[in-house]
């Protein structure tokens, strides 16, 4: 996968690796040796060698991969392992994936390569909201203006924005840690999914290999019950969508007729092939990529929750390469998005002028609030919009239009006007919501210590 | 919404309706001004006014519908409201909406709306859980066969089938609650999102004003995190998927040349237009009609999560009507699986002929795993596949081809075949299995009820 | 589906509302007693009254809706049919339906409606063509500037960038109006798709039937066949993405910091329920609303490709509401881009001054192309680069920092610069591309009025 | 991408890896040189010299990934091209990717490769059609039973079901071949889309250039107008759906309580890794495989239709991946149902001793549609309605239960009865139907040879 590098974060794909989740396969095959020792299922030497041999297996991929179109890549993979192991002990061979079928090795190698690809985009998602934190308490009081629909609307501080983008990173990281917890656990249960090959050792089997793998087991085989990996992929997908929210913004923001914000610069980075002036904003291009391809990959596994029967034709065979295009998606895109987190650059001074630009129009809510006081809403409102008209038509500004109009003179004291236009006095609750924010981003990060503990 | 309620759940389209939603909205104005009162911004008298009137105001949704193409829904719903408002009171109608924005009140319309809706479909998830655990029980030892990749593979008990169904309505009740919980917070920002409007009061009506409505107010604004309406979404998908999943198997089992279980009848249930002797799955079509066409609406609103700055351009807008395709089609789904988890015909009889007719064939993971302990497992595994082609070719049973078989002979003694193929000895960890499931279908639905509360 | 209409073209629902279709379905069974007449399969007389009581039939959807839920739509449907036809003659009443299946009846009418809506779609694709016909050659040497990756990159005529939206038009209009000549044909199988009901006849009977309903016959049954509906369901996709390419760029335009463009006004439109100084691009956030939410449906009918044999489970059933939701939501984002290319507003100033506020680094190609010539390309593209940051970092024009520079002067005359930052010597093959455009979409409608005619 | 082949087809995999996207990238730039010694931009010997090295240069795909990440591929890409030319001419190196941007080389490569693929792909698909032109043929009077909701309904021969799979086959043949020769054309338009560079020869050099690839200049540049990419990938995700249906249908006709068809065997195919008796539908779940995954894939080229103004952020970018994928998944389906469609075992006996155990159930529309003639339609049906009922309750046969039926006897002759029973009275027009089908794609399969021709 080399190319496809261009869009994947280079962690996730490491953890996610076709090498990474062929030695997790093995692992559960040595992990299964071993528990079966321990419930004297068999004979521990014999497990050892398994053991052994499992951990420095090698695979021709290539060749399991055709192979396994037959039928199942496990096959052709318990094969090569079982050949290494004979190479070493006859005897041992003939007790390689004893009991187990081939979607319990698939499964729980994916879980365990999953497991760890999640310590990585949450790492990842860390970086990006601590930064977060930092932009938004130091521009908490940095004015730029909010825009709905595009358009300019009323002042805010920048700080505030910044806290927005926080409390869709603080969910996210408290939403994906618990899915990876409830997702990446065993996947055993044999032929039939009952392991029913172990009689009534079956559970402390499969007590044991979890331990083994550092996978909890679960209460009832999950073979064709597959909403732990659909909310794990939508989990990914929401990620990526927040890290696609905040490229969003400062795309928009870079904007030369903006300007209020720009990526930080890397040697090399955001150049043209033909434009040698072009500064592009390349680590938002990374994350919208990001957002727009993983909706769909997230679609798929949620289509895939009805498997035929015990093991379903077409699903859980491929989940796994579907969770990992989504997992180096979104990793590729929080990865961006960690970068521009602890580097933007923000304009204050274009953004004032931007504000400047809007010749007072963004004060209008400020404006109509006051008047309300004194001709109430309705009236308030339509003296408001025309002032605007006004302000529009005859290139004045808002302020200067309401000291030419009577109705507001005899509504508002002239004295009363600047500081309706002071966007410091405008911000109502911005400063508790960004604190707030923080607080819940600091707790969703101590939370997730402490399941890690 | 007539022809669509045939794959709508009626309880949920009520809850969800244009009525419900513009009642909602009315709610919401009115509370707004009780709020309002509370803290001292409108005179309690007027307010009082604007909530009666909300409470029985009527409007016309149509023509609501034109005129939101022009920008917003919310302009001709205030105006119309405040028209109603104003013919009580002129001073009232001044203080409609006062310091909210167009997406204050749709969204916090559609999270009432939609918190609504979420307890109908818990009630719906609920009968069928509470189904499946007496299906789980009542079949714990009712034997039928696994069926993997669509193949006969190994007996199990059909109640642990049933479990496993019942595994996925335990997460998903548990997932939609917490979900649900979390998205249908109030959503009150104004204009730009910090309630610039309301100055230092802002906090304290937010919290009067959620009060008022039963909706927790949110830490910050979402106008633009639109990650709690996203996995409200993907919830309710996979919620679909468990009943598709159901219905799945249903419907195989369902098929005459396999007759081991068929849904409840009703009277004319699943005829035909054209053949007087069918009995089509109809409950199950459904749970699939709702699998198939939630995850694609589930996967709109992934892809929603980049909407522009402070209010984007087409997301939030209709994101409620997405939702309400999605809670109406899951709400058709699991209300047709909970006829069935209340009312399924299992055919015990049925089940065991089946297991007949596969001549032993699949008794050969037991037959495999008990020669593994004499021949070890390789040699196992080809000499149990020997016998299987034996049994095919000679049409024969494997109990029989294993009593002529030399090597057989020698590795078992003749006296222990017949347990080899009791299935009642080759049920591993079922019932620990199903018994766990249950419990853990308890927990879900009893911590649901703490939080309701 | 009132408040629906906010987002739904009022033609396209007009034409797909549940009336529409159960006349649809009952001018169905009309056709069909009048096409079994002439072929002698039943009494004219009869199928004359057949068709006159469908012609005016009554249903009650509501009560369609809830019977249709124990299995299908037709079974209650033909019971009203049959019911109305019996109050005028019991022997006719005995023919309603006969060899029919339900499946028969709901694609056909299904067929019908979505034919008149594509009608209705391909209209109002051809007023934004036509539009963009006039934008693109009345603005051909109109300079803007390209923007690539959301930056400057180089001069272009407005006109060129119109003619790319409308390529998109002229491919999705002729797409479309094939995709519907396709997928709008009768559906006549009978129970098993064999037309088994009617022997000898039933080759006879489907081509009389498809006469009577203007529809032409299939080649085989497509009970089970479903691609014709899902290409019919991407290429509404497509029209909605090409309404929402324009949408795109029009609402970036009509920033105020970019302010080139704006949406045609009109009373009420733009609008905002807060801030009385707004003019939203309310146009396309409607376009861009429907290009967001019909990608997953199309979705949704390719993942509806493989049904159980003859006739399936969850398909068929409801992909007619799918294209209705697809087909009015296209038609959402189509009119009101009909709207925006017939009146958009073009503000040349504002292009020139966005174009002079670059301080000639949108020139920078065509300086790196004319230095190239004496310099080679990679000298040339090394020095235009630090010219452009000169201009950057000393606040002046690239022109400026070009005389300033002594390499410059010894690789260009100084009188020859100007003509470097002449946008008009700099718009390559625009006009030659613009033309082919049109010629291509003149092309693409009258083949379709060849079509119809 | 190793493992990925497993569901990848390795033919459209070997067309669309890595290396031929890099070399195609290559070609393009040789191209380029040579196209623009032909219009007289830079001399043909230095443009050979770049020709010759992009015929056999090499690059480190891992570091253009890595480097691309800064923010186009294209960038790191021409370097290490620009180095390999330097390294035999210092001069030529100097013209290398001049006039062209990213963009085009990247879009352009795409489309070459894609080419190549498509071809692949129809190759696969016709193999799929010829097989099925000759189950149709051999099969047009094998009778199974038409099975709708998974219930038998009606005779029919086996041979028009592979005609139904067939009719989708000829369909997608023909539009995906449409579909490729539509996307697969020239990207090429320079910095700002406008061939600026060329001045005046900007179209010839584009004929040129289109000429030496191999590939048709398109009327505009379509840098921003993507729906030529979206309607390649729908057709592939339509192609694997036809697949995935007779997957679906041999799937359901493996099972061993059906057992009317079989896939081919092959050694090791369909084997299992615990269960020595299995014979897995291997094949079908490679098809069903893809037709799960690929509706989402294509639904994200639908959701990148609308990019920004005249390069967007994070949707070409990318599409190449996705379309690879499209393409690799669907020909994974395709080449499965290929050996399918070539081998597949039909057992004629097995469909008939089907057709038995229905009890003549299956027939009950030909007994219906006779007491008809003599009962009136709705008479006759509820009397089938009975006689069904009668023959399940009684464990009888529909034929013996109409002979113990008064109304019958009054109705028909007791020696007309047999023939009702007779499937090969039964097919209606099931073989015309068969030989319209095979009519078609024989028209598919020319026309396509006559485009490639």
């Amino acid at each position: 996968m080399s190319l496809a590098l261009l869009f994947f974060d280079e962690g996730c794909a490491e953890q996610l690796s076709d090498d990474r989740f062929l030695a997790a396969m093995a692992r559960f095959e040595g992990a299964l040796a071993l528990a079966s020792a321990r419930v004297g299922l068999i004979p521990a030497p014999l497990a050892q060698v398994i053991d052994k041999v499992s951990l420095h297996a090698r695979f021709d991929a290539r060749a399991l991969a055709r192979e396994g179109r037959a039928g199942t890549l496990a096959i052709p993979f318990v094969r090569q392992l079982t050949a290494q192991v004979a190479a070493v002990s006859q005897e041992a061979a003939g007790h390689v994936h004893a009991g187990a079928t081939s979607q319990d090795v698939i499964d729980s190698a994916a879980a365990l390569c999953l497991k760890a690809a999640s310590e990585r985009l949450l790492g990842l998602a860390a970086r990006v909201g601590d930064g977060l934190v930092n932009l938004a308490r130091k521009h908490a009081s940095t004015i730029t203006v909010a825009r709905t629909l595009m358009q300019p609307a009323a002042p805010l501080p920048f700080g505030w924005k910044a806290a927005v983008w926080l409390s869709m990173f603080a969910r996210a990281h408290a939403a994906l840690r618990a899915a990876a917890a409830r997702a990446c656990v065993l996947q055993f249960g044999g032929a039939g999914g009952t392991l029913a090959a172990f009689g009534a050792r079956g559970d402390a089997l499969a007590a044991a290999l979890g331990e083994e793998l550092g996978l909890p087991p679960s209460r009832i085989t999950w073979h064709s019950a597959r909403d732990g990996f659909a909310r794990l992929g939508t989990e990914t997908a929401i990620l990526a969508g927040a890290a696609g929210k905040m490229a969003r913004d400062v795309a928009l923001l870079m904007q030369p007729e903006v300007a209020e914000a720009a990526e930080p610069q890397a040697s090399g980075r955001g150049g043209s092939s033909s434009l040698p002036h072009k500064r592009n904003p390349a680590l938002s291009v990374l994350a919208l990529e990001a957002a727009q391809r993983t909706p769909a990959l997230a679609a798929t596994l949620l289509a895939q929750l009805t498997p035929e029967h015990e093991r379903g034709l077409g699903q859980w065979q491929s989940q796994w390469f579907t969770l990992r295009e989504l997992f180096c998606s979104a990793g590729s895109a929080v990865a961006a998005m960690a970068e521009v987190a602890e580097g933007l650059h923000v304009d204050a001074a274009a953004m004032s002028a931007n504000l400047e630009r809007s010749c007072g129009l963004v004060f209008s809510e400020s404006v109509a609030t006051r008047l309300a006081i004194t001709l109430g809403k309705a009236r308030a409102h339509a003296l408001t919009e025309k002032l605007c008209r006004v302000t529009v038509e005859q290139k004045t500004s808002l302020i200067e239009a309401m000291r030419a109009d009577a109705e507001v003179a005899g509504a508002i004291p002239a004295a009363e006007l600047p500081a309706l236009f002071d966007p410091h006095t405008c911000l109502g609750t911005a400063h508790a919501m960004i604190e707030r924010t923080i607080a819940a981003w600091t707790e969703a990060k101590s939370s997730s210590r402490e399941t890690a503990a």
